[in-house]
Parts: structure tokens; sequence; C-alpha cells
């Protein structure tokens, strides 16, 4: 039998291949660090399970397929109170942001089809996207300008007869990078000019450390049939584990397409959705104390990695990520190296090399992502035990 | 912006057409008894529920993207209780049995392909095939033989170069045709001399009323490569809105490939795994309740069918519909019909019309499917019903 040329050009998931390591270190007795994981350790706000436990229905039963109605009204209001005036017929709930994602690809995209990300992206988008036929064209960042992409000219660059989107991420992942209004406005008239889908996952939205204000590109109204907001409550209210996104469009026709896709799945998880409702009655100190929390464990990270010659990074303003360049040729290796071969006092760490976030080969080999998911204390000795890996992992190479 | 050929290809569900037309009549004060959905009413069991109460973490986490490990195992022992010697490896857990038919469609799919699968099916099945740019070869059926199709010959006479797999549903949907373990052992030889899959839809698997025991293709272990099941736990315990679905296959290859699209999606909902994990601990006895139930709604509505001038249909085996032929020439213009024009005492229904479980252009128009998930006096008042408005409506177009 023959499988799909096109799950023939998808990927594994990078982690895999660090498993049988991490597996082996663990049964040795080495405690590691995880920041490879975009899973937050915040508390999932008890709301979410005091509504899931209320549920008396004897019946667990299909939701409509696009959402229920209370979860999609309180997704519109969420927005309205952020500026951007959707009405709920805008929105489609999905199975997390990542159906989001897939469905918009497979309404937009055919074989030989191409959309534009900056490069380093979230490795899930290339699944998303060779899973239609169509390919990534990256836009290349560097290190040193704190993987800056929004030039215009640098984007256009990119377009050819055969785009049909731009994908950003905003707060990006893996850069922590934030867009400004100014940059989100010029993207969004490079779309209308090019008659070209903007699809803006925003699902880090309240995660943002600079002065900027939360935003999304969804507050412009002119050109909103060019814009897809990929959305989810993971990261908002670290319920990961609930898979309740949504799809924001007010491109009337994609989300009647897209509704093809959601009538043949039947329907998003009940239960998951009954607490997405309750989450979203959570107040701004909710957000206020994550984001202080967050924006504590960026200041460790990001200082540290500062102070470590040779490393290169700008400073992330958003979401829980941090890229940068190590003074290695090859962190793939080095990553094997701190599994297999180091350990201070018996402790190592895991991050994520950034190979597999980059489209054109050989980019990114030097650089890691770190995900600052621990706790403070945790995070401190996770940057020590990675200051002295690199000088043992130096002097091990010379 | 263009949309993809594939969507353009996609059909919206059949339902949505007549909602207007139930909204209306139900604010005129009608009473609809709906048969047309496959969602049953029979309580989901509590062991669900008490297994999600008792979650107590603190963060709702992401599961492993192949499913909870608990689960798994669960899935491989209700398995290996009915004959089918699968390892744990072979199981992946899945958002409903409807993302398992997705990720096998694109994972075996590339545009122009074709998949065999006996007519009327379940609607939704066009729409995950023609997502890959693939299309439906149906296999002709009738209402006189009761939908028989299993026969080699029938089968045989689809197989063209483009063939990549069968997709059959036992117990059937919208049918209720049973397949006999030698139609199943045929089915597969088919499968394995012209080197395609069979992609097997056993989530009715419990819902069988004659003396046929409960079986799987599964439990061929020759020809093992070729077979796909897809399973969910949404009817086997009547909780539909989980979300809980299994991908087995024994093709190692396959499973990877499937693999990464469930790496990029994430995960599954946690907490309904956790409750599934509950609901496999369910005894056979509760299984023996609800198919004594089922097979007592079968009966109501067979022998009621039966007794109608001019319908057509064989008695249904499994699952929980009956299609049968009605003497209209237009099943939509019937149920529109109901719905505007027709009332007994206020009363009317709804069916599911058969044109869009078909593929061929002109078949099943004068076909309906019942679903039989009311209860049992609910069940005798809509046979009467349906018997009136025959004659009402052959009285009505005289």
């Amino acid at each position: 039998m023959k499988f799909s040329s096109k799950v023939l050009q998808c990927q594994f998931s990078p982690i895999r291949k660090f498993y049988p390591y991490t597996v082996k270190a663990e049964k040795q007795g080495k405690k590691i660090y995880y920041m490879n994981i975009g899973q937050p350790d915040i508390k999932t706000p008890p709301e979410f399970f005091d509504a899931i436990h209320n549920f008396c229905d004897p019946v667990l039963e299909y939701a409509p397929s696009a959402g229920i109605p209370d979860l999609i009204r309180a997704v519109r209001n969420y927005y309205r109170n952020i500026g951007v005036g959707i009405k709920s017929d805008d929105i489609l709930i999905t199975n997390g942001g990542s159906e989001a994602l897939l469905f918009t690809m497979m309404a937009i995209l055919d074989e030989g089809d191409e959309v534009i990300i900056p490069e380093p992206y979230y490795p899930s988008y290339s699944t998303f996207v060779a899973a239609t036929g169509a390919s990534v064209v990256p836009i290349p960042t560097t290190a040193e300008e704190g993987y800056h992409y929004a030039d215009r000219a640098r984007i256009e660059a990119k377009i050819t007869p055969r785009t049909r989107a731009i994908l950003i991420t905003n707060p990006g992942n893996p850069t922590g990078t934030v867009l400004s209004l100014d940059e989100l406005r010029m993207i969004l008239d490079v779309a209308i000019q090019h008659q070209l889908f903007v699809v803006a996952d925003e699902v880090y939205r309240e995660f943002i450390y600079n002065d900027s204000p939360m935003s999304s590109i969804g507050i412009f109204e002119d050109g909103a049939e060019h814009v897809v907001i990929i959305d989810s409550v993971s990261k908002r209210f670290s319920a990961c584990g609930a898979r309740v996104g949504a799809l924001i469009t007010r491109n009337r026709e994609l989300r009647e397409h897209i509704m093809k896709f959601c009538q043949a799945r039947l329907s998003v998880p009940t239960l998951d959705q009954l607490g997405a409702i309750a989450l979203y009655s959570v107040g701004p100190e909710y957000f206020a104390t994550v984001r202080e929390e967050y924006r504590a464990r960026r200041d460790i990270v990001y200082q540290k990695l500062q102070q470590m010659e040779g490393v290169v990074c700008g400073e992330p303003q958003g979401a829980f990520y941090v890229t940068c360049r190590l003074p290695v040729s090859d962190a793939e290796q080095f990553q094997i190296w701190l599994l297999t071969e180091f350990d201070d006092n018996g402790e190592t760490l895991m991050f994520a090399p950034a190979k597999s976030f980059y489209a054109t080969p050989g980019k990114g080999l030097s650089e890691i992502r770190i995900s600052y998911v621990l706790n403070r204390s945790a995070l401190e000795r996770s940057m020590e035990i990675l200051e002295k890996a690199l000088l043992a992992y130096k002097a091990h190479q010379e």
C-alpha cells in the first residue's frame, strides 16, 4: 500500500528523537530540568473544574458543531473588551488552536501553494501546511536582530503567484517577539494589496512584558475579510489539556467552508467547553498575576543568558519562550551530550534545539528555544547548569 | 482570495437545510419527534463522571499525543476480550472516531485517488475523502436486498489502479446491516489481493440484534497490515460529547505517519480520556441491558414499517438505524411538507432523507434513515405519525 505524498512531507515532533536519551538519563538517576515544552506550571483557575463538577445531565451529548452558544458569546465578549468588534457568527469553536490551524490550511491551500511564515516558527505549522500539499516559504530572521521580521520589503520579497497566506504568531513562539500595532497594520496592508489571508496565531496574547498594549490584528475594520485569528484557552488559562480553541474570521465564505469540516467532525468536547465558559469569567487580576510571574521568569532567563559568553539573543517581549544562539556548532549534539555525558551534581537540562523551527536547511543549528514554564528557583538553577555545561562542552571539544 | 479545490468539493451536513423549517415549526408550537440524529438517549455510565470528579491536579496538562497510557491499555484489554490480539503500540487515541478517519485519509490519499464505500454511507465519509482531493467510488445496494453489498464480484468491479482503500461500517450506519465473519474475511482477502487498506468503522460493534457474535475485522492475523479499525466511546458508552476515539492498526508504517498528525495537534482532551478509562471498566451487563433496549426499539420500528403500504426495508441487524424506501418520489420534499404543512394532533417528525448518504446522483431520493434513539413510546407514536403522514401526503399529491 502507498502513503500520501503529503504525509511523506510531514515531520515528526523534533522532541521525539531525544526521548530515548531522557529515559536513559532518568534511569541513571539524573534529574532533568525540562525547558523544552510549552506546558505551563501555572494553576488552571478552579472555575474550570467547578463548572465541570456542576454538570449533571444524565447523557453526555454532542455539542453543536460550531461550539456551545454560551462559549461563543463568552469569546465574543472577551474580544469586544480588547476592541475587536466581532459577532458570534464570526467564531467557530475548535479542538484546540491546532484544529483551527489545520482546518484553515485545508480550506485555503492546494498542492503547490505557499504560506509565508517568519522563521524560526512553531514546528506544527509545517505539518499543517504540508498535510495539504502546500509548502512553507520562510522569512529569514537572525538572533542578532532579535528575530525581527516585520519589514514590508522582506515580506513582499517572498510573495509569488502561489502565495495564499502569511502566517504570524504574535506574541511569537519560539522567539518571544511582539509586533507593534503599526507592524500588524503593515502586514494586513500587504495581505490586502496581494489578496492574501493573514493567519494570526494569537494564543499568547495575554503574555506581553514590554509597554505595548495587548492587541490583536482583529482590531482593524478594513481588510477584516483577510484575517483569520487562531485562539485557544490552553495558554491563556493554563488549560492545555482542555482542547478548546477558536477560529475567528469575518470572512463569511471562509467560515462557511470550514464549517463543513466542523460538521464532519461533529463537535468539540462538551465538558471542556462548559469549563471554558467559566474560564472567561476570570477577572483581569488573574492575568496580571500570571503576567508578573512570567515577566519575573523572563527576566531571570534573559539576564543569565546575557551573561554567558558567546550566547546571542534579544530581549523577548512576550509569550514564555526565548530563542538564542549558543556558542556550539550543533545544538542537537549539545543536547544529547547534556543527557548522556554531562551532569552538575546529578542534574542536567533539556531545551528544544531550534533546527526544526526552521524551513531553511542548515539554519538554526546553533540555536535553542527555552520555555520558562518552571518556577523561578528551578529557572535560576537551570541557567546555572547551562552556563557550566557550555564551559564544560567547550573544554570537552578542545 | 481563493479556497482550496478540495474544500469546494466538500458538502454541508445534510441536516442543515432543514434547520430553518424545524425552527419555524417549533415556533408554531408543533412538537417534532427527532429521528434524524445519532445521539442516543441512553444514560452515560456514572463511572465516567466519577472519574472526572476525582481529578485533583492543579494544572490541566496536555495528555501524550498517542493517548494516556492507561486508556490505551484499557482499549487493548477490551480488544483482547473480543479476540483481537493487538498491542498497546497498535493504538492511537483520537479526537473521536472522526479524527481517526480524517487522519487515515490524510495519510493514504492523494488527489485523484479513490476509496470504495458501499452506499448509502455516513455522509462525513465523503468530507474526509474529498478533503484530501480523492473521491468516493460507491458500491451500489438496494433497499430490496437489505442494502447488502458483501459480494466479492461487486466489490472487485469497483477497483481501479487509483483505489487505495475499502471503507466499511460494521454494523452499518445508515443501514443497520451486519457483516458475517465470512464476509469480513472475503473483504480482507480482496484488500490483500489488490494491496488496499480496509478501513473498518466499528463504532457500533456492541449493537447487534441477530445471532451473529459481536466481531471485528481485527481478529484475522494474516493481512493485519491492511486493516485500520476506527473506534470510539461515543456510541459504545453513550458518551458522544467526550470526543474520545481510537485508531487501531498493526501497520506500523501507517501508524508512524499518522503519529505525525497526532503530534502536530498535541493531544486529545485529558479529562475525557480519564473518564473513558473508567468507562472501559463497565461490565457486560451494561451492554446487555442497552442492547435489549435497542433491540426492542428496532422491533417496534421495523414491524411498523413493514405494515405501511409501499414501504420497503430489510430487517436491520445492528447499530440503531434503519434505512427504508418510502412511497414518495422525493423524501426531502416529504420532510419539508411534514414540517410545514402536516401535523397529527400538533405533532410531526423529522428523519434524515437519504439522498446525501449516496454518491451516485439521483439515488436514494425516496429513502430515509430513521434513528431509533427515542424511547419506545415515542417510537410507537412516531411510527403512527409516519403512517398517517404517508396517507395524507398521498392524498395531498393526488
